[in-house]
């Protein structure tokens, strides 16, 4: 067994820097700040490695464990002078989980170990405090019974609940010492009934049976749940750090708080935190008690305060980042509990990585590399319509920026329902905790009764780049009854409201939003950005008004141009049917006439827009019958307006209903059938070139993309026409077009067949959604009945439809990649599914050297920003 | 230029053995006689390279080929002591088409050319037969005029009907020299009025035009679709065989017939042909004159049927097969005109190749090679009761056997369309022609009113190993009023009938049938298949029924056994749908128990018949909705039995609705979602062998097979499900069983992952239905509304759901293989898609080195003949 225990304190600690797989997070935090020499309770960590060793040993701690647990007891007994179990002077100790990446309130952790029935009078005596002492053991009582025990943790609350009403009291503060001596005799009992055996007074047993619950919680649900949210392996294990207690809660000169170095919702560069005096760590982050700003301790406790701010800029000149700190005051004096790069909004991502640039920090590629691109959407996406009225109805803390609209849900399992169902829903709860996770990643947004800036609700959103507004004392909530109240309001399940958590107000209704701004520090990360890029970025657009926010967002081209979209307008679709009811090639000609202008005229905006950069049009794709009338009243209008039979368009759409329509009549089999679709469609592509030319507007080189092949002749074939269409506008505008023809690999076999396809394509581009669907064999649209037992029983770590398979679909990207190149060195490749906005995708796309990938308008800096990262983590 | 053109008359040949490819099938043949010093004109073949270069040459013959052919002309006019356009003693030659295959019917034939109104007169001098010559020159007009000018032949054909009604005469026989010239003055009017000029008097043109016309011939439509529907290369091109002409309608010392070693139908060795005294060639293929069974001969014709008997003897000894023979006869000299290996019937074959074996002509495995095993199935599928009733309404020449019912259809189009409604048809003519090929293609069986043994119809049928009854004078076919009239029966199209091509009946109605019987020569090349075969032959069966159809045909397994199909029986379905409809996990057990006895039994009765052979089982496949009920009626049945409303069907219905089933919940997707199903299945499996082991049956080791795995945790979840199924189940029974895990390869996912699959799977089944429909992305339900389109326009010559596409989904076939085999290298690897049962994709499944095919239980012995092929041709 190699070392597995890790000593930390005023000497410095045992080990070197980036140490968290070993010591997890927070024990590699733990480390560096007594390297620093930060006052540090003195303590040691149990590695992750014993983790490992406890599940393999039987879920049992190894014997050579607890004998090193002693050895390192005794330093920490030297140093803080007390003794583990002294009846006079006892040591107390707090054990906490910590793994390699931050997993905030996923861990247990369990404080006061050492307190017993005897040493509890031990602290009395010892502090002069007896009220302290009694609260400090009921504490240790409640968590162990929770943590260590399994006993729900509302059956010790409601006690002190119900206590506090007979009493008329509304603060535990309240509470005197004969109050908790009441309350430790009852919180024992509840021990013995529930888990028939009395709470253990030997405090050895205590503090093994809790690092034994720390190991055990990393296989609890709801780790697991998180684990699989969040992608982290199973097998990285949790570290434990055994560490001296250290109190805020003895008397008025003790405080805990939380702080940030620079504000996490802004990023702005100033102390931001909160803090409670007189009382314990739990206090402040369960939003139990609503704390203090970190500003007003300056007057409070200034010489802690200036303390505190020496240390803050020491910490932030080590880690380079932003911090997240926890300290508590016992007795006047400032112990750093913890510190660990801190969550933040997007916002105060860019400016923390902008400034600290300006600072000479860190490095502009490190900047790139410093904000998580899947945030800036929340950056994006529209924000409340100023103008817009608004039925205000609450207020509450701005806890995690951007406006949303859902129908108010209670409870998780709700929210995760309604998703599935395709609803949006705002998430309200009093406060929320772990098992509400689910629900707040189904969630469009989450609002609180209770809770500050840092309590659990306000970092998960945060952390999910999710709207947030908690604490919002106005709103009462009554889970019973599924409403909540606030002031003259009554709002129940399945109202829509609106929350916008940039200003912390809430709305009845659903309110209108406006597009973002973009400037400043976004706009110079998105320049550096774009020097370290090596993909470029281009969008799925059809519409002038996408194109235009596309452009603005940065787009250097659009990469999917779906042609069929423009088919839906009302004034097209009724030609649109009458060519799909055409019975003769010459009446579906007829209709297509129709379309052409409208087709040239969409056409023709977006080229004008995108002056000169290139543009992918695909040819039709879906299969015809999506633009049959579905209801009978359509039917009925639709037969009036060509003159025809309902019974007409009854057989018709029979005889195009398809088994599976996603494996149907559709893409280049349209073109194939009805090549006059086709020719139509090309023709208003050249013709609006020629209108462009007329009115000297810069060229476009338009790539016209032929969907859904499979064999070499599909190409071939409509290449072909194509290019026919292209000699005859030519001729008779007497221009010369350039332009291109290639095709979308949205079928194993064409990537198989790469090789052959290339001989007829200038380009390839990659359709993902359709190759995930074939290579996986799964429908997008009937995924939802399985895709949760898959998630589940891990099957999927990660939905195929959101982040690329490398392993299935990758490899045939990969292939089709070589194949094409090796017939056409010049191929041009980019990637226009869905995946090309997502981070991870777009890692894998510069892997694969891809040239581009294309994805929605509001992606686009996304993309930009995550090619950069992409190309910077491949060097 | 190579040489070009291959001179044979009786000095012998210009080329030696196996030159098809150069000189075609008939050219070849021709030479070869001519070696033999058989009685062949003399005459020369224009090589297959030459169309190449006409085709080059802008459709005109190459002057060198020109000046080669008038060398050669001499050399025949030397020959025969007749000059070609002589005014006292003309040479006539006759042009032929031949390509490397034979395409019968399909290449046009242009006789008698070297006569004009000037040579025409000389050959009646010569002959002193008006009559004859006069025949002659109206035949080459009308030939040259139909061929050569394209002139519809029907023009001519009129012109001979009217002037016969006038003259009140039934055969062409009994028009004399003046009707003749009549009809030629007639005939050149034609010519005159359709082309506006002059039926040609030149004879070097009308050899040159001939010879333009037939390499012109190979891109006729009727070429091209036949080459397209028997995958015959379109660059081959065709030779062209110039030839003296010899008659056998200058008296009745002449005759001409043709005829074939053994005969076609039952392979017995016995002369079998048919001739006619004083006629050409055309007259008998043609079957506008009924022809004399050949035999008769030996009392008309004697020592030209000793002559005939010797020859024949000779070309089976020189070939090594069945002849299929032309000949005749000028004034009482035998003149060879053309030998190729003759069509039969796969009766026929598989006896001849036997026989030929026995007469120590032919080796054993050569005899495999002898017998298309397409053609077997004619053999194995069950041919008429003999007990049932049948209503014989006509009969006609048994010309190709085999039993069919269906629609009476009178149209080759209409038997097409009537085939993609899936209905079934026969196709009743006057007389087929190369224009009927896609419909008796389309129909199930043919029958015709007049025509031999040897007309068209029964020679394309033989071909296609379609029953044909051919002759029936009996009938007279109304194609204006859509039905035929026999004897006193009226039938009218959409009528079923049924024909039996073994008896030559005609049968109003359907007519059920019987199971075939196999023995004696069949059996023996069963036998002799299997000593040559490595790949082992399963079927697919889930009927103890069916099961034992395979095990006669000598399946060696079950290599797919798909349980969902013993869902549908009356009783079961019922406690399908409750447990379909149950809404906890609960209730779905309960309602499967009602299942389990049922499974159980099933495959108890199955492993019986197996009796120790590997049983490859399907856990349940398809999804949920396909077993509920469909109709109002059917809804409101299973709402009364389940006691629930028929609201809670219906939405459960919606529920289960999927866009793409065929991509959907399906397969293990199921197993995951709902284990207690998959549970059930594997313990009627276990239970059944229980079951075999107490009743002292050889127990079967069954091979459980995990449908649709796309990735290896859905293998190693279910694997895991079945091992502890198996444990309990031993455990209770106190047996040892023995099983296999495998999964289907059907999706290209797998294919890629088959190195993590195979970790947790014994073998892998190559579901290539599913694996073509992914791979393509075309749904098999669907694909009919564009199969057509690709099938024109060559992009599809195969249809992949017929014969494995070998550069795509073959690929991912051989990757499986690989990878599957690289991880475990006793992986079992199979293939249990419909094409298991196709011998061309059998041929690539001996390549890819699979160890077994399954098909069903009809094809099992086309399997074990094509595995032998595919084996013997790899070698």
């Amino acid at each position: 067994m190699k070392k597995l225990i890790f000593r930390f304190n005023n000497q410095g600690s045992q080990i070197r820097l980036n140490s968290k797989d070993i010591l997890g997070g927070k024990g590699a935090n733990l480390a560096e700040m007594a390297r620093l020499k930060l006052p540090v309770p003195p303590g040691f960590t149990i590695s992750t490695k014993a983790c490992d060793y406890f599940y393999k040993n039987n879920k049992k701690i190894p014997k050579k464990i607890i004998q090193q647990t002693k050895k390192e007891l005794i330093i920490i007994e030297k140093i803080t002078k007390k003794k583990f179990g002294d009846l006079s002077n006892p040591l107390l100790v707090s054990v906490r989980s910590g793994s390699r990446v931050s997993m905030p309130g996923m861990m247990d952790t369990i404080l006061n170990i050492g307190l017993n029935d005897e040493t509890v009078i031990a602290l009395k005596n010892k502090t002069s405090n007896g009220r302290f002492a009694k609260d400090s053991y009921r504490r240790l009582i409640q968590m162990y019974g929770s943590v260590v025990l399994g006993i729900e943790s509302h059956f010790f609350e409601e006690l002190i609940e119900n206590y506090k009403l007979t009493k008329g009291v509304i603060q535990d503060t309240e509470l005197e010492e004969d109050d908790w001596d009441g309350l430790i005799k009852n919180f024992k009992e509840i021990v013995k009934e529930k888990t028939k055996k009395n709470f253990p007074q030997d405090v050895d047993e205590q503090l093994s049976q809790a690092i034994s619950a720390v190991f055990l919680s990393w296989n609890s649900k709801r780790a697991k749940t998180y684990r699989k949210i969040n992608s982290i392996p199973d097998h990285w294990g949790t570290a434990v750090n055994v560490q001296a207690m250290v109190f805020g809660n003895m008397g008025n000169d003790c405080a805990t708080g939380v702080a940030f170095t620079r504000n996490p919702s802004t990023g702005k560069k100033e102390l931001f935190g909160e803090y409670l005096i007189n009382a314990q760590g739990e206090d402040v982050v369960a939003g139990t008690r609503t704390p203090k700003n970190l500003l007003s301790m300056e007057k409070s406790m200034p010489k802690i305060f200036q303390q505190l701010k020496k240390i803050f800029k020491q910490l932030e000149n080590r880690y380079k980042d932003m911090q997240d700190i926890e300290f508590t005051v016992e007795n006047n004096k400032l112990w750093m509990l913890q510190t660990r790069s801190g969550k933040r909004t997007a916002r105060a991502a860019i400016k923390i990585a902008v400034d600290m640039v300006k600072e000479k920090l860190i490095l502009n590629r490190d900047a790139i590399l410093r904000v998580d691109p899947n945030t800036l959407d929340t950056l994006l996406h529209p924000t409340l319509d100023e103008k817009s009225e608004k039925k205000i109805i609450a207020s509450g803390l701005p806890a995690s920026p951007g406006a949303a609209s859902g129908k108010v849900t209670f409870s998780a399992d709700e929210a995760e329902s309604l998703k599935e169902q395709k609803q949006d829903t705002i998430l309200v709860r009093v406060e929320t905790s772990p098992e509400d996770i689910n629900g707040m990643h189904a969630a469009k947004g989450i609002l609180t009764a209770r809770g500050g800036m840092t309590s659990h609700a306000a970092v998960v959103a945060r952390g999910m780049g999710k709207p947030c507004v908690s604490g919002s004392n106005e709103i009462k909530v009554d889970y019973e009854n599924k409403l909540f109240k606030s002031n003259e309001y009554i709002v129940k399940e399945g109202d829509v409201i609106t929350i916008d958590g940039g200003s912390g107000k809430v709305m009845l209704g659903e309110v209108p939003t406006v597009k973002p701004e973009i400037s400043g520090d976004f706009s110079k990360l998105m320049i550096w950005a774009d020097q370290f890029r090596k993909l470029k970025v281009r969008t799925n657009s059809e519409t002038p008004a996408d194109t235009k926010i596309a452009r603005d967002f940065g787009a250097e081209g659009i990469g999917l141009c779906r042609t069929e979209h423009m088919f839906f307008n009302e004034k097209r679709i009724i030609s649109v049917r009458q060519m799909i009811l055409s019975k003769t090639t010459e009446d579906r000609q007829e209709a297509l006439a129709k379309l052409l202008p409208y087709q040239k005229s969409d056409f023709f905006e977006i080229f004008k827009i995108m002056n000169g950069l290139p543009v992918t049009v695909r040819l039709l794709d879906p299969p015809l019958h999506e633009f049959l009338p579905k209801t009978e009243k359509d039917i009925g209008d639709i037969a009036k307006e060509l003159n025809i039979t309902t019974n007409d368009i009854k057989s018709r759409i029979i005889e195009l209903h398809e088994q599976n329509p996603m494996l149907g009549h559709r893409g280049c089999r349209l073109g194939i059938s009805f090549p006059e679709i086709y020719q139509m469609q090309c023709q208003a592509i050249f013709e609006a070139l020629a209108e462009c030319k007329k009115k000297k507007i810069k060229l476009v080189i338009p790539e016209i993309m032929i969907p859904l092949v499979s064999t070499a002749s599909e190409i071939k074939i409509l290449r072909n026409l194509v290019e026919k269409t292209a000699k005859a506008i030519q001729k008779i505008h007497s221009i010369k077009i350039k332009y291109y023809v290639g095709t979308m690999i949205e079928l194993p076999r064409a990537a198989l067949r790469a090789n052959d396809i290339a001989k007829y394509a200038d380009f390839f581009s990659f359709g993902t959604n359709d190759l995930t669907q074939t290579t996986f064999g799964i429908s997008r649209d009937d995924s939802g009945k399985f895709l949760n037992d898959y998630v589940e029983n891990n099957i999927f770590y990660e939905d195929p439809f959101v982040s690329i398979d490398e392993r299935g679909v990758g490899e045939l990207i990969k292939i089709a990649t070589e194949r094409g190149r090796m017939r056409k060195k010049s191929l041009k490749l980019g990637i226009c599914g869905e995946h090309g906005g997502d981070p991870s995708s777009i890692e894998f796309c510069e892997k694969a050297k891809l040239n581009y990938v294309s994805c929605s308008p509001y992606r686009v800096p996304v993309a930009r920003l995550a090619a950069a990262q992409a190309y910077l983590k491949k060097k």
